[in-house]
């Protein structure tokens, strides 16, 4: 993909004013995660300045997401009782206007996830969040063949997924991020790449999952598009100046958290990069490729 | 609250003896916990000297209970079959006289998580332990309103939630125990107040469900109040000893553990105050202030 | 036990060429476990090279033991649908020839913990890998008298669980590796010892576990004593290197994924060591011992 030449659609300083404005009002994040993800992301969005709450059980999830801001659903560890949760969960964000956020793990390993997050796609997610693979296969379960996945890495780079979360985000109306080396966001229309982190990333279990409630903590005092962006951007910039600090993967969430609780300005700028993209079906649709 | 002249009720040196006696006993507690505290909690135990189990099927609490020391209920990530199993193991541990800990957590953010607290609070626990939030809720659910309760987070001062400390003491038998800035253990009659600790706590996950656990292993070797004064003292010196050495919340937990693994008596008299504190009940029925 | 003059069985130049294949073919284990270590063993796995993957809902089990190359079953916080869930597994994995790895975490501490390991070891797993208590325990249940397991910790020293090792062995088909101040693994016919690890290391949390998953990573591409032998190795030599590093246990499982990302042939030879032992079996049937 080209880079275009045009300014940047969100600038790094509207991205730390969302973030202050994160501290300052605190969300109280609903999550229902794997049992992976749970006690890291917990971390992951005390450090950011939001407050986090796992509840999964049928007789409350619909009660919580009432006191809560934002709902990340993750199917990490589905099993049919937690999938039941995270429908009525959804539901009530949904009826409230609250921001749901979905993680389709592992989306394509297996035909019962594959199902289970294409019947949470359609219930039209604010932003839906996943790997290249996992939106690969999310997006053709919405219309087209499914890409396999090899667990819940990776198998596909992100640069590959970008028409195909062109696609899921048309198809949902969700937001979509798709993250690796570089990630994405498309509303479907619009493209903007952002470049952070760090190769360590992916060898520490629940940094992707992290990143899912990061984002649903920005959901909750942001626009979604702008909410998506400015998660990668964090998320990745903490990520970037923790890896300096590391010698492997061991320390990598202790050192995200704490560049998380300690993100500047100066950092934010220095550890990250958006710019907008031109769209792959725009290129494909014969018009005229804008940003 | 006044700090009253008289000489502290239990001091530190008694604490640290208490100390020894479990790292030489090395209690086994039985954890029926949430799903986000199982690691930190275990890890917290083994490093202050007793010996973690997490067990929680039906199928098994009961003989659990029977070889193990001390029971700890955390409510955290509840769900029916779970109470289920709290039900039985506590009544077990009651029948063999067995220390039983209650961690109302979350009590107050949604009504089956008071309705669960309160059902757990009747079946008279040894101690509990919670926020001030939990501790408004639950001792209001045992005969008043209801506070609301943001998450698992406590949106209430300890200082508070006094009063409804010893409520819930009186009413229930149990030695009650709320922490936050400060830290505060009442048996319904008598207060102290525990002072270390570090406002970097409450800024990663799962603490309080660890000191809860910890709350259990003394309870396995001293009597209840002194048990939960001890617990404060020891897990709040530790993290204050350990917040000196971090930059941000990231590796508190794992310098946590070091810090308990390496207490002494030296760093238990720098890092923690016990004193005793008039009770705000003596006030309001006119009795004479006593400590 | 006596230690024999003959050379070593398996060299630490083979196990570091097996670690080195591991890397290159980075093999999906997927991990049917306890709650407590499924962000230990997913970090353990990725720091070591391998791709890691908790699925168990009964949905999708058989479907993802069929893209994945080894399977790890560990009864830690076990309940039915769990148990079904591993079943459905085992036999999934036996049908299509794929290594299956047992830990019977617990075992011996309550009869269901007992009789469910019993079960799954009856399916004829591929390698057991437990502690003293549990090898001790399971062993006995597969013909004997239980030994009383003090909750996950052992009890016993892995010393005096060599010959219900070889029993277990010979009853199972299983590759039994035993684990504790000294490691062993036997066939039922030969017995290596592996000295390796730090005495800090049980008191962190669910590295026990982690090292069952390291042991189904190799076992996906060594052959299954081996694979054990080289798993005890690598995954004892990284404890060490970490524990190095370390004043207390709290950083250990972030040094030990640290140490595993950067392990190399000179840390292996420098941190591990491997030899056979004659086997008790030997004596009792008053043949010649050999090793």
């Amino acid at each position: 993909m080209t880079e275009t030449a045009t300014t940047e659609t969100i600038s790094i300083e509207t991205i730390f004013q969302t973030l202050q404005a994160l501290r300052e009002r605190r969300p109280l994040v609903h999550n229902i995660t794997n049992y992976v993800a749970m006690s890291v992301s917990a971390n992951v969005l005390l450090a950011l300045g939001a407050s986090p709450a796992m509840v999964h059980a049928v007789e409350e999830v619909e009660d919580f997401v009432g006191i809560s801001d934002a709902l990340v659903v993750n199917i990490g560890t589905l099993s049919p009782s937690w999938v039941a949760a995270m429908h009525r969960a959804v539901a009530r964000a949904t009826s409230l206007g609250k921001p749901f956020v979905l993680d389709p793990v592992g989306c394509g390993a297996t035909p019962y996830r594959t199902q289970v997050s294409a019947a949470l796609a359609a219930l039209r997610p604010t932003i839906v969040r996943g790997n290249a693979s996992e939106i690969l296969s999310l997006s053709g379960a919405a219309g087209g063949a499914l890409a396999r996945t090899k667990g819940v890495d990776s198998a596909a780079r992100s640069d590959d997924a970008v028409a195909a979360a062109g696609a899921l985000a048309r198809a949902t109306g969700a937001i979509v991020a798709v993250t690796g080396a570089t990630d994405y966001v498309t509303d479907g229309t619009r493209l903007v790449a952002i470049e952070a982190g760090d190769a360590l990333m992916p060898l520490s279990t629940a940094l992707g999952c992290s990143l899912s409630a990061v984002t649903a903590a920005f959901a909750a005092v942001a626009p979604p598009f702008e909410a998506a962006v400015a998660a990668l951007a964090v998320f990745g910039a903490a990520g970037s100046e923790a890896a300096g600090r590391c010698r492997g993967p061991g320390h990598l969430p202790a050192e995200i958290c704490d560049a998380l609780h300690n993100m500047d300005a100066d950092t934010l700028v220095r550890r990250s990069r958006i710019y907008p993209i031109s769209p792959p079906w725009l290129a494909i649709s014969g018009r005229p490729q804008i940003a």
